[in-house]
């Protein structure tokens, strides 16, 4: 499968881990608009849901499967044959279809959850893979809380699963709680110790509780993963998935990094609001890359040098991800350069004295608001010439 | 200043970086309430604003200064006479005073912002610790555009700043570039390179443009760097600073880093309910420690691995944070091993085919609303008796 080595496959869960939070379930149709934009977008993997948890999840699988055709379709299970069956069904109509299945891989949840031992679980692990691989060829399987499993076990494991007939490999650090360093070390490990690795694409799965997940993923990535695993506006189980957006144009700006993905950045601020109003989950606005002021320059000493030069203060041009424009607001901490900036703009040319006596009528004006549109400023204007 | 080598400064910016965000302007009395409850939350620094850029935010300074008495009050200069000047007034009444003064530190800002060349900017930064030390014995230095500067010369920055007298060095990445292994290398070679860093403590200030601030921070941390700068929320310019309620809880999650803070975590919740309703900037249900689902479980494997030991899918406990309850919810993909929850704490004891009935019954009424409170509940199970 993997002809180009740098090449990163970009797995989207909005649809299955993002819609699975309160107050964000889609109906059918909704989901299918969503993953249209989704196969727009350039995603390599759309997991469309959970078929077994539910008739409306299945049903969800069998028409995201039949509406979209470039992207693989994938469809979660846990390791028993009843899941697996009905991700079998679900899938029935997908042109390209994929199972998604696995088992906890650290102590706490072969204990805790299982109530079990590495042994046994390793066997439904690899019996779960073998079991779906007689229906579809394309088998991801997931080593669940892989952050906190003991790493010769989960090499034992993904070792195993491959050789059952796993193409896909994905290491969930399931709770969010790995460091950058720490789960790329993971990563890097199981490239250097799994003897059939190279038989598998590895996967990063990450989530958000300690606000890593992003840097986490690349830490996989620079240690060997070659997929992501993510939602759009990074929603999801508690803090939520990867933000595909912010992982997605980390590898665009950082080109030294080598790596690309088929995804058309120009996408992603349509597709945002999009998920953000269909799933109502709101986006707050200093979200990277697709928050409303992620690209609006405010302070004085910024506005003056992004005048200058916009890259003195920007490293992504908004129009690369389909943002509106870079706006340059008026606060009570902008400067001279800002105010003639938006005055000229206006079409007030003004000598240097005349600035100077703006500025200070802009200032008493702007402590009393919290930004300064185009008609204040008007009205400012007319006020002096007035006076 | 160091006498323990592993406790980590909390600098809050949020009332000066979070405050010049176009729409979160705050009134001084405002300011003051939320550097009170800063103080509460254990900060050690506050920076209170920039006095010479308006007048209202000088005053703001001047009053902050008077309200707040245990955390140092710093004060935001250009390196400047004017500036530096300002700041000094303003922080008369600071019990604690510090200045904050800086200038650019990469070739693109020398050069397109400044017109100038690595020399001048070296002795203007030299010239600005050496006068604001006559006034103010604290000063802090920041070396802008520290994420894309030549090392080399941000090393003789550092170097020369200290040695005029700078307690502080701040390496901002003022544009959110760097990825955590850049951002850490960075901080290692000023440790490991500047003959007299260890007479001042080395300040990481990062930006989230890519979503890597608190990951980057981490990086500074772990390779030497002992005072963070931050905002509640992680609000400010464009995506924003380093949430400092990130950083400080993968501290305490991740004791094996032997850092720590004076940060009373119990506050987190509260205040960051605070600065989103008074700066009108509205937080994510996804954000990281603070965000309305942060300790959600929706999904049936999440909810049941949960309930069976909640260290399966928590590593921080939500009343850490002050937040009101880790809670369960109900949704279309919830499992039976939740709705036996609920059931049971409605007062419904069920064997086991009443409760695969009632999970039968549930899955239909869940399928057809976003989310089950108690009284579908009730009205489900009261429907069922009654048929």
């Amino acid at each position: 499968m993997l002809h180009d080595p740098n090449r990163v496959y970009v797995f989207d869960t909005t649809l299955r881990d993002g819609e699975q939070v309160p107050g964000c379930q889609l109906t059918t149709p909704e989901k299918i608009e969503i993953a249209k934009e989704l196969e727009a977008l350039g995603v390599d993997i759309i997991e469309a849901g959970f078929p077994i948890s539910s008739p409306g999840d299945f049903q969800s699988v069998v028409e995201l499967s039949k509406a979209v055709s470039e992207p693989i379709i994938c469809a979660l299970t846990r390791a028993n044959k009843g899941d697996i069956d009905s991700a079998v069904a679900a899938l029935k109509y997908a042109k390209r279809p994929r199972i998604h299945t696995g088992i906890g891989s650290s102590d706490m949840h072969i204990k805790h959850k299982f109530n079990s031992t590495r042994e046994e679980i390793l066997a439904r692990a690899v019996d779960a893979v073998k079991y779906a691989k007689q229906f579809v060829e394309d088998i991801e399987f997931y080593a669940e809380d892989a952050g906190r499993a003991d790493i010769n076990f989960l090499a034992q494991m993904v070792e195993a699963v491959i050789g059952a007939g796993a193409t896909v490999v994905n290491i969930p650090d399931t709770n969010g709680y790995c460091l950058p360093d720490q789960y790329g070390s993971k990563i890097k490990f199981l490239k250097e110790n799994v003897k059939n690795i190279d038989q598998a694409i590895i996967s990063v799965h990450c989530h958000n509780d300690l606000g890593l997940a992003t840097a986490n993923s690349i830490a996989g990535l620079q240690n060997g993963a070659r997929q992501i695993e993510g939602t759009i506006n990074g929603i999801g189980e508690r803090a939520g998935n990867t933000s595909i957006e912010e992982v997605v144009m980390i590898l665009k700006t950082h080109q030294t990094l080598g790596l690309h993905t088929n995804i058309n950045t120009k996408n992603f601020y349509e597709l945002s609001r999009m998920v953000s109003s269909q799933m109502r989950m709101p986006v707050q606005p200093n979200k990277a890359i697709v928050g409303s002021n992620a690209f609006a320059h405010s302070s004085g000493i910024h506005q003056d040098g992004f005048l200058k030069n916009r890259e003195n203060y920007e490293i992504i041009r908004p129009e690369d991800v389909g943002f509106p424009d870079a706006s340059i607001v008026l606060t009570a901490r902008s400067g001279r350069h800002a105010l003639k900036f938006h005055l000229e703009r206006l079409g007030f040319s003004l000598s240097k004295e005349e600035l100077a006596d703006a500025y200070h009528r802009f200032l008493t004006v702007a402590d009393s608001k919290l930004d300064i549109n185009d008609q204040d400023l008007l009205l400012m204007m007319n006020k002096q010439q007035l006076a």
